[in-house]
């Protein structure tokens, strides 16, 4: 099988890895097309000690279901978190936090930069017809972006700043504006000329510590911040003035995927014109390093 | 005016303290009891850089109120949060958090250990008469504890654990447990033993980087760490672990004094048995240097 190989900090395209096997109650999923996220790009730089195939965000077309063949065929999305269903945390209900989990391109699973990856059944979603894989493609960073409205309420009036218009940032956005919100996006430097101290809400796509301060300074008292995007090590943080002023931080992961395939679905949330290219397989590598570039938006690849 | 003056790091009875005076609306309170927080001792240390009479949990009587001559001789408590009614912050509701505050024996305005203070009347609440003094000087405490209930949702079958087991720490055990919660009070040691990732909610009241570590060790995935104290200076946070495990941070600070009187008068609340000593306001630096030895529960200072 022919995918993105990462190890040691180092991207190959190789034709030799082992074709993934569906283990019980898995399938074997053909990529159609996949994205390109900053946790990818994280992971070329050690963020977690991943060697293996990259890439969670994808479309594909289910290849092979032993014991239930009627998904062969199928048009389908995936959540990440393979989980194994038995662990507290599985039995609470947690499933996208079981402790034992494996996680597609970023943790003991190989990913989406291949022809082929393997997933449980449980975890893929039938795209509909309608829904080209350009748009299903955003299904699973558009769930990570749905996942802050399942955590923090968020309403018309409510003061909302997105800080990081990069292309979490652009998606987060989107994903607020049908609550009626007062939304603001803004990078490090508008941010550094807003009004300290008056977002109700302020969610930080910038994954770094400058970004974490800026929230600091624009939230109001007893406000929310949302960590939205994971951290490049250690961010240290003065915890006295998140008592003094009775701040909340919300850590936001991964999100619901039938919601977001709703939001494509029905047209509420657009996502075409956040595409800022499209590679194949055997690209990929020039594909990352287009991502990492200052202000890019979502990079495509094609296996 | 006699009372305890803080400053540069160094307390001192002094008996030439200028009188209080009631500002518009506010009331001169002649001081029955006070007790000594941590707060208090985190000001001798440079925590803020108050210079005055430090001091905030109080019972006292209404000396002088001009204008509203009818508080005078009521026994009172009051709200350490002296607000302005009109910045943005007051306008929306949020007066403990008004920009323009003055903080009792903490920030701009002289505190309760002395013989009288000043207060807004707005800030006061009579105590019912079956109250003894001795219960009321919690109120203060008492408040800051049931704060958490307002912020978090606790009951029964939430498992809480309230990291470190001072004065603040069993004050908000028994402020959780009418809840119904399965309630679990630790301090280090203890902690590093429990099972990690278990807890629900996890209140630290600790005040230092360590307690926090624990209480991130201590807390399950999606679960709620409350900082219930103020910390001393820098803790280094790592804050990946805070969107992996989706927890939520939420700072805690003054809270609810009808609910504490309520729950003090019903004697749903017991205090008495916290008090470790009781000082005449002339050996107030003597009450200040019992309550920072390890494990010293509530101490009292009578002017």
């Amino acid at each position: 099988v022919r995918g993105l190989w990462l190890e040691g900090g180092r991207l190959a395209v190789r034709d030799d890895l082992p074709e993934p096997e569906a283990g019980p109650g898995e399938a074997v999923v053909r990529v159609r097309l996949a994205g390109v996220c900053g946790t990818d790009l994280e992971l070329v730089h050690g963020y977690y000690p991943f060697a293996g195939v990259p890439g969670h965000e994808f479309v594909g077309e289910v290849a092979a279901a032993p014991g239930a063949e009627d998904w062969v065929g199928r048009r389908v999305v995936g959540e990440i978190n393979a989980a194994c269903g038995s662990c507290p945390t599985c039995v609470r209900g947690d499933r996208t936090h079981c402790e034992r989990r494996t996680v597609l391109g970023i943790k003991d699973r190989h990913g989406a930069f291949a022809e082929r990856l393997a997933l449980p059944l449980a975890n893929l979603h039938p795209v509909p017809e309608g829904l080209p894989d350009e748009a299903a493609v955003f299904v699973e960073p558009l769930a990570a972006a749905l996942r802050i409205q399942e955590q923090v309420r968020i309403g018309p009036g409510d003061r909302v700043l997105v800080l990081g218009p990069g292309r979490l940032g652009r998606l987060v956005a989107r994903s607020l504006a049908p609550s009626g919100c007062t939304l603001e996006v803004a990078g490090r430097r508008e941010a550094a000329a807003l009004a300290p101290r008056s977002a109700d809400v302020v969610v930080d796509c910038t994954g770094s510590p400058q970004g974490l301060a800026l929230a600091r300074r624009a939230v109001r008292p007893r406000g929310t911040v949302v960590l939205k995007s994971t951290y490049h090590g250690e961010a240290a943080l003065n915890l006295s003035p998140v008592v003094v002023d009775e701040l909340t931080l919300v850590g936001s992961r991964c999100g619901p995927f039938p919601a977001a395939l709703a939001a494509l679905a029905e047209g509420r949330v657009a996502v075409r014109d956040l595409i800022a290219g499209r590679y194949p397989l055997v690209e990929a590598p020039a594909a990352f390093a287009h991502a990492a570039g200052p202000g890019v938006l979502k990079i495509l690849v094609e296996p």
